[in-house]
């Protein structure tokens, strides 16, 4: 573990204004004595995971998952070529997926999974992840996160933050990479899920996943999440579109010091411009309203020195 | 921190069969090197609330809470006192409260703080606990406590174990005093559930709480709300009720060495002795079928040396 207040941590973040906002922010809350210090129990950070702590352009890992799942479904069931939405993912129809919108991706995953085990789920994810690639960064998915963001996770835990991962993804798989990947626990996962249901499988107790939308955990969710799941107003939030907007605002809201931060893609050569076109999860009202909202935003072309892992 | 390994934490145990089986349980999953090593990661115990971890008789502590909150509201509405179920909260009326059974008063305790901020209800409820006492023991609430579930959970903790509270009762309520009372931060508590509407109250963000119930967090309900919150079995479970069975017998179903306690309330002298009658939370299933589901039942009477703090 890094001596608490080392900023060398942060080695892929270029020094500049954004960098100084959070060094100064963590000074702040963890000076003992300080007017600003935060007690360990309430220093909760919560990341959105899609563009925010891996790369979601020009789909999200998830629908690439998705994609390739539907793959093996429709080589047991040829019928499933022809119907839409399943044709337009096995065609990589990105236009007609975009039009079924975020939950509408989500409604479709929990539906792919209905009939599995929690447990036989999560093996499947990890199978996947441990072959599939990004088809245009042709890396390993799981090394499509964002180097900065890795080494700002581990300065907030060094500095006793518990970060959380608040997401429009789906919880259980994100729960298959997130532990090893980012150092965030199963528990710390907060997503968009499908209902779980107690049942006797060869009479053995197991969780099924039903088709049924728990819960869409995006936007006004994302707070109402938090209040369910951690029960407590976060002191840093980050994000990367309109999405993350109600977190960030309820975050801000909070006594004190409190720090939103909103990841801004523009940077076309490392990885992907975009914002307000992006349908599947757009930035606009967030970005036009940052200032007035006390957001602070990060551009990943001048604030980010490495963008991906070596 | 104690050192790890220590057993004269718990104290207020005696020694016999059901401490040997704890103590022989930590020792097993925690020897590095072991057969039956288990990874920090994986060292998780969910413990119910009312009845495991203090005082369920007569009445949970929130019908208590909840009497004194329709004491104030019918002070503004007198029309209260002459309606069901208000008038037999008023008029302590156990018999008519248990017919509401356990969801039952539940939804009525979301009904009446519908319209509060989380925040506002955190406050009421802490002010409340500063000074009710449980109405036979003397004493505030949250003095209670198990001593031995206290000395329990420290035990755990300094095992490596993350503790969970997964309770019939209402999520917001046990936060309120969980952290303070067993070390158990906010997060780590799941309960019941009304749902929260992020909205803004005189244009500040706020999480405001709704009367529309969210999940009654009993039965097949736990170990779904165990794989939604927390997404691991859990090594050790502990409970009081056939509301614990399923989760219990899903912790067991897991891999390696589990252990599910079970806590009988047989004890008139120094607490109480119930448990089929109990209507708002009876045992029967649970203790009928303790020894085929490999279920370890521990005894008030016999197991512990102290039952409350002195």
């Amino acid at each position: 573990m890094a001596r608490p207040g080392a900023t060398d941590m942060l080695d892929s973040w270029n020094d500049g204004a954004t960098k100084s906002v959070i060094v100064d922010f963590v000074a702040r809350v963890t000076k003992t004595g300080g007017a600003g210090y935060v007690p360990l129990a309430d220093r909760i950070a919560t990341f959105d995971n899609d563009g925010t702590l891996w790369c979601e352009h020009p789909l999200q890992t998830q629908v690439f998952f998705l994609i390739d799942h539907v793959k093996d479904l429709a080589a047991k069931d040829s019928t499933l070529r022809e119907r839409q939405p399943f044709k337009a993912l096995l065609e990589h129809d990105t236009a007609t997926l975009q039009t079924l919108g975020k939950q509408g991706v989500q409604e479709l995953f929990f539906a792919t999974h209905a009939g599995m085990t929690v447990e036989a789920f999560d093996r499947m994810a990890r199978e996947w992840l441990s072959w599939a690639k990004h088809p245009k960064l042709r890396r390993p998915f799981t090394r499509c996160i964002y180097q900065p963001q890795v080494e700002l996770l581990e300065y907030l835990h060094s500095n006793g933050f518990r970060t959380f991962i608040v997401s429009g993804g789906g919880v259980d798989f994100i729960r298959a990479f997130a532990e090893e990947v980012y150092g965030i626990p199963r528990e710390r996962v907060v997503g968009s899920s499908g209902r779980l249901h107690y049942e006797l499988q060869d009479g053995r107790p197991v969780l099924m996943k039903a088709s049924e939308l728990g819960s869409f955990d995006d936007r006004e969710a994302k707070p109402a999440n938090i209040g369910l799941h951690i029960g407590r107003r976060p002191l840093l939030v980050f994000g990367n579109s309109d999405g993350d907007l109600a977190m960030m605002r309820y975050a801000k809201a909070g006594d004190g010091a409190r720090l939103a931060l909103l990841l801004h893609h523009d940077d076309a050569e490392r990885e992907a411009a975009y914002d307000r076109d992006f349908r599947l999860s757009p930035l606009a009202e967030a970005l036009d309203k940052a200032e007035q909202y006390g957001i602070t935003v990060v551009s990943m072309r001048r604030d980010w020195k490495a963008v991906f892992p070596d």
